[in-house]
């Protein structure tokens, strides 16, 4: 009698269970649940306005994906809830809530029902800028070493500047949390009634690591006297590694999901890292991009070494015993939909429409008639700024080589071509830094719908490119870790790298480079690096220069 | 009783021509004549194949215009023949044709139907620039001096470039011929019935000086050596200050137009040079920009200087008693036509056509409510190469600080501001080699159709612009030469300052700088002046790069 387990991917807007088969990874189904609050960035629901740069939601939507979703899913596949014998979960990250001391989010208090720091900040929540800028300041100041692990840099989306803008904003509701958590251990927490934290969002999001643990009291003393005691009083609960389990279900979650109670639940994780062992990685060498709006790029190594500009090295961040590795491209896919909404032409447009094509692939099928090299134009893929490895949010695109003879097909290539010298670009530091790649892996829209972008990538990074096999690879990953949590004597696995073996899926065609393309690529890499240096490395600010001046003469409007 | 002056304007595809009150200016009419052969770039009309880049006219089209439009614009204007004192002309140029002794052109000879080297080669015949290069390279090795006055470059527009290839593709139309002409002074030879050689063309197009006359016979005699008499053989007819009288109506060309014999013929001019007194320009420090697909400047010197990238300076080759300068921008309005057709949405084709507007007017209309700066965009106007300062037809466009707000106007207005950029780095550059400039005088359908445009040139160069008075500039210029022609004594002129004043145009209205908004385009123009010299002046020559690889890459295609 085969075995299943449910992996529950939680996106920014949805969350999406899967159903899979144990020991194939077979997909036997899929229910989505649309949060009913969706994103808030305006108002609560009472109508408390929010400020700029903000992005809440409601914890009780996460509750209602799995009240929706999984009952849904056991009717559809006609799985009976005894033979699935565990779950796996992954959120976005960094998105965190303050709790009480029994997880119940302030949010659902009456008392703070109106108080938007009683809700989930959101990753995208974007208001503690100047927290994380005094962050780094003071980090820097101190020479604390474990900013290295994060390119130098930490972010305003991680956990300490939302949890310094709450004490600083609404000290009341600081005071009155018990747990600072992550979402993505929080769902774990209402599954099996005990809070867990994981290494993943542990690592990434909160500067922890294995060895050292969380910064010194003296460096959060530093930043606000009030903080000296924050890991004690907020973040007490040890973490917890990738891969094991985190409990079972309880009976009031068995009640809500129509599962058993004992099923077993892994330990929380994070969208792209736990996309890993569903593209069959289980090792070091291969570099994950999940490609959307922007793409996230996770990799396993086998020790700890600094990379410039990566979002973050952490010790059983991915898989147990490998040092897992993040980067980012701040700026991909939305390249291309920008593209599409602002510069292409009517008569593309009617042409497409004609033709019964989407416009992207109208465009990406007349980009494909190109040879490499043959627009002549070269741009810089920062029009969102770039993370990895510049880490400058304030940089922005660049096009060069436009004649008279140009054409929307030829930019809208260029853009694509852009974003892999971008990939090349993380890939190459990495690579010099002593963390050697030599495939790479992608998964997330772009990947599947898109084949000349594929074979671009293939030819530019001059590697093989592989893709997932699954449409839902975060689901099928964290299916993974549930199949993992729930052992081998229960059906399951003992290790993850036996499950990814076993469960993980690419699809047959790789994309290999052609030769002929890779060499006329490696010469427009050339020119992409020495553009990529010279706007991104100080030799020439403009784009810092123009990004001043233009907030200047906003403000004067 | 008044009396009247004719200007014919001979442009690429038609000639005009406007009867102007003499002593006022007054346009009492105009009369427009398409030429039936337009431009062959494909094939003579008996079907013989032309090769790439070539741009052929039939001369034919040239009396044609003659014959059609003045006797109709003296019908229509009720104008009386003997009341029309004189005539002026001004043509394209380099506009040359082979002819006989007699002024008959080759290709009207049976002999000659057939062969494309006997028909007048247009300016923009681009078939001859490897003889271009090939007189650039000796002219530099022989250090020869007049090269400077050239910017240190001649074209493959201009006649010895032309002149070499007929000898070398057609040795038998070389010896044929006796004189190779422009058309600007064979119009003139027709209309008179002697040959003349305007100062204008002789000086900007066949490297002839008031002091120095052409070339030696060494230098001529280096490039081939079947050259070495050329000016002798091909070029004997002496050279004529503008501002002189040609000669006057013969009785043939009486009945060709219905003017009376007699009638005063000024000497050949050409469309931009001719265009200055029609602005009322009438000494130093006024620049006109001729703004059309591209823009031609044209300005006053007392002196001989050498200016970097000009195009060329020639004695009395505007006015009389001045050293003409011209400088030009090889890409202006071409900018925003490619623009239009290849960036701008259905959406925004759609709001246009809603509002009834013109595309380039709404996207002008938007563009006008943003401030200078407020987009965070700079971009070089080089989408067709750099005539000046930098003469290079290798380098192409760029564009900067997009984001993934960007907006289709941003980027029009972004391209309308890296011309302004253009004219500066011009202004600058005459102004830094002892040629000052303090005021832009405008002319052409840009200045007439966008005011946005136009005060974003006043203040990004931070000086007035003042705008043609009328929509015939050349026209009309030309016809302030006929009233001279004629001398005050038939009640026309007898220096073309005089009549400048009197019947030159410049609307009203004129565009100051806002030192807002300059102080804010000072800052612009720095950073387009860095990029402007980082890729035009060989710290990273990427546009040259890619344009080879481009070639390369086609090539194997």
């Amino acid at each position: 009698m085969p075995k299943y387990a449910i992996g529950v991917d939680y996106g920014s807007l949805s969350g999406r269970a899967v159903l899979v088969e144990v020991g194939t990874g077979k997909e036997m189904g899929s229910c989505v649940y649309d949060y009913p609050h969706a994103v808030m960035d305006k108002t609560l629901p009472d109508g408390t306005k929010l400020g700029v740069d903000w992005a809440l939601q409601d914890p009780q939507d996460y509750l209602d994906v799995l009240s929706h979703t999984i009952p849904a899913l056991l009717e559809k596949t006609s799985v009976k809830a005894e033979d699935v014998i565990g779950i796996g979960t992954d959120f976005t990250a960094c998105t965190v809530l303050p709790v009480k001391a029994d997880g119940t989010p302030l949010c659902f208090l009456p008392q703070y029902k109106s108080n938007p720091h009683a809700y989930v900040k959101l990753w995208k929540h974007h208001a503690a800028q100047d927290k994380a800028n005094a962050l780094n300041e003071t980090a820097e100041k101190m020479g604390e070493e474990w900013l290295q692990r994060y390119g130098g840099k930490i972010s305003s989306e991680w956990e300490f500047p939302k949890l310094w803008q709450i004490l600083d904003e609404a000290p009341e509701i600081y005071d009155a949390m018990d747990h600072f958590v992550e979402a993505a251990d929080w769902i774990i927490w209402q599954l099996t009634g005990k809070q867990s934290r994981n290494s993943c969002t542990a690592g990434y999001k909160a500067m922890w690591s294995k060895r050292e643990g969380y910064p010194a009291k003296e460096f959060f003393k530093a930043l606000d006297p009030r903080l000296e005691n924050v890991i004690a009083d907020k973040l007490s609960c040890p973490v917890t590694p990738l891969g094991e389990k985190a409990g079972e279900i309880t009976a009031e979650t068995a009640e809500l999901t129509g599962l058993l109670p004992g099923t077993a639940v892994a330990i929380g994780n994070v969208d792209a890292h736990v996309t890993i062992p569903a593209v069959k990685i289980d090792g070091v060498g291969k570099i994950l991009g999940i490609m959307g709006t922007s793409t996230c790029h996770v990799l396993l190594g086998d020790a700890e070494k600094i990379v410039p500009g990566m979002c973050g090295v952490v010790e059983d961040g991915i898989l147990p015993g490998f040092f897992g590795y993040e980067a980012g491209q701040s700026c991909v896919g939305d390249h291309f939909a920008w593209f599409v909404e602002n510069c292409v032409p009517a008569a593309y447009q009617e042409a497409a429409n004609k033709a019964g094509k989407d416009i992207h692939v109208y465009l990406s099928d007349l980009a494909a008639e190109l040879l490499p090299g043959e627009s002549g134009l070269v741009a810089l893929d920062w029009w969102n700024g770039n993370r990895s490895v510049l880490v400058d949010v304030d940089l922005t695109g660049m096009m060069l080589g436009m004649t008279l003879q140009t054409k929307p097909e030829e930019m809208y290539r260029a853009l694509i071509e852009a974003t892999a010298y971008g990939t090349r670009k993380i890939i190459e530091t990495f690579t010099k830094n002593g963390v050697p790649i030599h495939e790479f892996y992608a998964s997330g829209g772009i990947s599947q719908k898109n084949a000349m972008a594929m074979q671009i990538y293939a030819n530019v990074i001059n590697l093989p490119v592989k893709i997932a096999g699954s449409l839902q690879g975060p689901a099928l990953g964290a299916a993974i870790f549930g199949a993992v949590a729930a052992g081998k004597e229960r059906g399951g696995y003992d290790d993850v790298f036996a499950a990814t073996r076993d469960m993980g899926k690419l699809r047959d065609d790789v994309y290999i480079p052609d030769p002929k393309a890779a060499a006329v690529y490696q010469k427009l890499y050339e020119e992409y690096d020495i553009l990529h240096d010279y706007f991104g490395r100080g030799a020439n600010d403009a784009m810092k220069r123009l990004k001043t001046l233009k907030k200047e003469v906003k403000a004067q409007k």
